[in-house]
């Protein structure tokens, strides 16, 4: 009996193609379709009103991606079986499941368990549900298969999960500095002893993804008005902390945010992760819209901020914020917003972006030269790429009311 | 003192320019921002997942093609002073701001008052913030203005208003099939005796403009999957009332989904319309999540189904279903979900969904031809327009559990 | 030994992938190189200046086509063996080769034998080099193949051919109203009794790409404008023949186009065979430039007006024109022009432009239903396609000089 | 009398709008016409197929950016007369009449003036036929209008043309690392101190600009395979003139190509003019045809090997070749080709490609920063830009036939 087919529109690649049960079976699980209601990008929306993407739909796209990769791979003559393919098409599927509500924006602050750890125990769980089916998925997920390349697929400085993130972030907020070629870069994969790389005449494919990457950083992810909104949410979850710990009844949402907020105690177990898998960004919204009523002034104030998009003035340099002009601005705040010193660094504060656009020391992009030598791209002699690209830039920010 | 100037990147059409200090209030107002949280297409996403842009960002791709629209229409010798200008643009703006959450699936539902009744009333509570600066925008939203053509680029059969959502819907959603040529559209629409016509060169256009509308209709707003998410949504809404007029307690969600639920009594008032306000896809998708507890059968079992995704069954087809399939269909159910004959109706039931591509009696596509001739497009000698156009296109569905 | 692999670039698809030496060598023989010299849409650039692109373009573009088509009908259980899959890639790439000059504008004039002949021969040509290589490509192009949907796939109402040229000539025109869903109807594709057809689903599809077709050949192949250079560059030839059998020996071009204008017979041999494929546009356009400076002014005329794009003006309508006005732009012409009875009929001329949608007759779109019934696409019960697709449409033209 | 109004279809932009009558006699005039016939990348579309598109095609999308760019200095404040809107307008349009046949790689061969010089007298003498009405444009292109920032749209580093030709070469031959953010540099773009300069927050897309062009450079104008073609094609134009120089006697073409390979002394006047506007790809695409026939073997091997793209190998590499590899490809070729020592350089040669990104010493970019500051880019304190834009990057060469 040949497996299901169906194809599903998605404006960046046209159409992606399912035509296998596992997946099917994947791809309808409840714990997927909650990646349907968690934006991809967070409050980047706010500035890009077009970014309201969600990470189902990046990693449906991841998924696409990981088709292509595989079917030029084996053009080349890379040997992956038919349950390898399944396998590592499984696991990019699930890569993404253990992200919570607004994450990055509130990844070490709500759980405080990095996602991909999370990712892996929703893996575990649904294994037992299908009788071990993921036992190969879970494998590539944590490099324990003996083809890291298939690892490297799924987790690396070129998978198909920056691919694809790059792709649909550029998309869907118009940003088109953030377009890569990311179907030139697949054609330019190759597996050499084991592991992936790029052929030769891909090294300015590989030099266009990494300064795409750069500028996605800075003109999106880093954006200041998005920073700016973030930082707000963090301050909303301190805020909301401070009055639970002074006895305040009245955050209480009727929903699992609940014991995230005020209960969890960062250990995961079975039925921790059985209510992870019922967060998602509707509720910390609905939240942050029941907190505008709220008695307390911070708390209403920065949740108001936040849903009308009225949100702090902030400045970005690349040297520190002198402790004048600091100083001035919390005095400013304090008179305008008539508060103590206690509850004025909820409206004034300074802080650091930074963003590295590759690390040699971790992970690296190795380019297969026609002779079969191998070299990092960050030592090969060009003049753009060597020179820049492993010294980390920092930003310094200032937020206030005005 | 000059105004400020924003510019907002859109991946559909590059880059909006906000240059005007009454167009920066009106999108400042929470009752713009509250755009961003009502899904323009509703529950399309389950179908097309790319399909989660937002009412906001819908509003502001009609201002921008208003943009163009009076600048191509200026370069062609029409009036339009800049107090017209800033009025028909802020009329466009706030042509939507009526809409509730998950409409137009919940529209006649949830509040049934039109929602151009509800926008015309947001305006004029905004008219009264802001000191009459609105007064023109009203006159031409509600066709008073002496200058007809404006009110027709709002609202008439080749309004900005369907040119972008054709276009965005189209674009988010990634079918190819309802691409509109919006800008060659603007680049033919010429005013002749006060009122908004086509130039005649501007006639395949428009046959492209109407042949997409028909099949944006068939392929993504009627789609089947589509339609049998929306009936669902509205027999949960129905079973939650029938609920409530038996006396159960536990439906109250706490927001103001409570009171248009429960109490409102089809009459709007200034108190009304800031509880209308406060409305949005968050509450009412924060409702769905809770009732999944909820201890009645029927509404847990449709709010599940709507959350992971695990909708009816349905069927389309041109001509009505057999009693004995339906009858089937109604005993299949009965035993399967083990329910009686009073709530069978809420899994398996039928009903018609009907598009008709131009309904000639009451709006019309006027074409401008170059001896000054004026004809409707349906009257024109075309085999593919005139013999199609104005008869409606009925389909037949049924909904069933299998 | 692994076959080759290169990828080309291609705005309209991104990357043409080609692995096959058989495939290299098509692509690298002289007479598939020749159609880099040849337009694709001959005259229509001086309307639409991008549309430049070339038949080796085009068919390119085919073979990709083609390449998905494989992959896809393979997906879905229809066996396809390595050799077809080469045949149908090799019948495709070479299905245009026999376009001379200029076609479809100069078709019938320079050569008078169907350029569906003269590809055939040139297969049989580059067969006898190959060494029967081409044999089952020719049988599929033939239709002499027992597996009829790979001819169908080549040459039939849904071919890749038309296809890519609907897709390609719309991007390279930036018409987008003849933008098809070509990824779409090729995931549509299946086989039924030994027949492509599409599966019930895709009937929208075809629905778009009927109007599109439809689109494109109003809005660019029969554009006005195009009518009118083509009608000129076929004076241009009916005059150079007409001085020629009057004795004029300055006529001659250096190039094999001479023996085409004045020796060729219409009897196609191995000798005239190998002239057409030293014959391209460059030779033509060569020409023309050359007549520009001839002494008799009929000829220089018209050449110097397809040079500097000074064309003809015309006129299209649904009705024959009057008599009147064809009499009196003949009298201003021979007065403007200062010419006599016998050589007006070169600038003034009236003639007709026809198209039909769909002949009913000929060929057909076979629409697969799921309960395994096949129909016409033209006789499914719905009001856009079924009234409209099988009546021809005719308009009038005249060309003048004002 | 209003001006005539017009658009053109452009894939590119979607349409470009004429509406001025001046505007409309540049187009029309033959000068204009003739760059239809010079394609805009010379020989490129040997490797990428689509990149056919010609000087008459980037001329009128340079126009189009200039359009936009008045429109958004003047939004900014800027004063532009309408008389310097026109002029502006026909500089940018007339800036490469001077081009001719396959520049640049014919520029400094076949005829040896800078092409901007002739472009300028072209300009002058299409000023006399129009009493002048250009006056202003050369004043602009010339650089002696007072406002600056005029003539630095027309030509600087950030100039219409710039923008256009590498928006244009990555869309025909869809290379999308070459894609840059037009549309945001316009609107970054703002005058300051009668200078054009780039507004902070463009600083990225200035960064995409640079790196876009770098790409381009080496992936498509300096692609290895396009550098062999178009060294081949000044080896034609070195061997014709040589046999010419010897007495051959039928090189000659029939056109006005005869002029310019065997008499132009590189003196420019009128009548020398006349002729240069008569030259096109076509006569030169012709000459390489005619000469693939000809007695000499190394001019038809020449021409043979561009016309069916059968060229030389080519190597690339950052070091210069060793000489006994030069040696042994010498004599392989003399043995292969069975020719002797003067004529084996014609196959077997040497050279270097250089490509600057950024030169410090002539050109600037100015960003002006919030605080009126004005910094050139190179010295902004950010990795990527300023160490390494400034270097010129050098790679050696070697072609040879096998």
């Amino acid at each position: 009996m040949p497996n299901k087919r169906k194809i599903i529109n998605d404006p960046v690649y046209g159409f992606i193609t399912i035509n296998n049960d596992l997946i099917f079976t994947i791809l309808s699980h409840p714990f997927f379709q909650r990646l349907r209601r968690v934006h991809q990008m967070a409050l980047a929306y706010l500035v890009y009103p077009g970014a309201v993407h969600t990470r189902l739909h990046h990693s449906l796209g991841a998924y696409h991606l990981m088709c292509n990769a595989v079917n030029e791979l084996r053009a080349k003559g890379t040997q992956i079986t038919e349950e390898e393919e399944i396998a590592v098409k499984a696991a990019i599927l699930l890569h993404d499941t253990g992200h919570g509500p607004f994450s990055h924006a509130l990844e070490n602050q709500l759980i405080n368990v990095p996602h991909e750890n999370i990712s892996l125990q929703i893996m575990q769980s649904m294994n037992k549900e299908l009788n071990g089916q993921l036992n190969m998925a879970i494998d590539i997920f944590t490099n324990q298969y003996h083809k890291k390349f298939l690892h490297q697929l799924v987790s690396g400085q070129l998978d198909v999960d920056r691919m694809d993130y790059l792709t649909r972030d550029s998309f869907f907020s118009g940003v088109s500095e953030g377009v890569i070629g990311y179907d030139r870069i697949l054609k330019m994969l190759t597996v050499h002893n084991g592991e992936l790389m790029v052929e030769e005449k891909g090294i300015y494919s590989i030099e266009k993804f990494l300064v795409a990457r750069r500028q996605m950083y800075w003109q999106v992810y880093l954006h200041k008005t998005v920073l700016a909104a973030e930082k707000i949410l963090i301050n909303i979850l301190k805020r909301v902390r401070e009055l639970h710990n002074n006895g305040d009844k009245n955050l209480i949402t009727g929903t699992v945010t609940d014991y995230f907020l005020f209960e969890f105690n960062g250990k995961m177990n079975e039925a921790v992760l059985k209510k992870f898998c019922e967060l998602d960004d509707i509720d910390f919204s609905f939240a942050v819209k029941k907190w505008c009523h709220h008695s307390d002034f911070v708390l209403s104030e920065l949740c108001t901020r936040i849903l009308n998009r009225e949100l702090l003035k902030i400045k970005l340099q690349s040297e520190p914020f002198d402790e004048k002009i600091i100083h001035q601005k919390l005095i400013d705040a304090k008179v305008q917003l008539n508060i103590d010193d206690s509850l004025v660094s909820y409206f004034v504060f300074t802080g650091e972006a930074v963003n590295t656009l590759y690390r040699t020391e971790d992970e690296r992009i190795n380019i297969l030269f026609k002779d079969n030598t191998v070299k990092d791209i960050s030592t090969i002699d060009d003049p753009l790429i060597h020179q820049t690209i492993s010294s980390p830039v920092k930003k310094f920010y200032i937020c206030s009311i005005s």
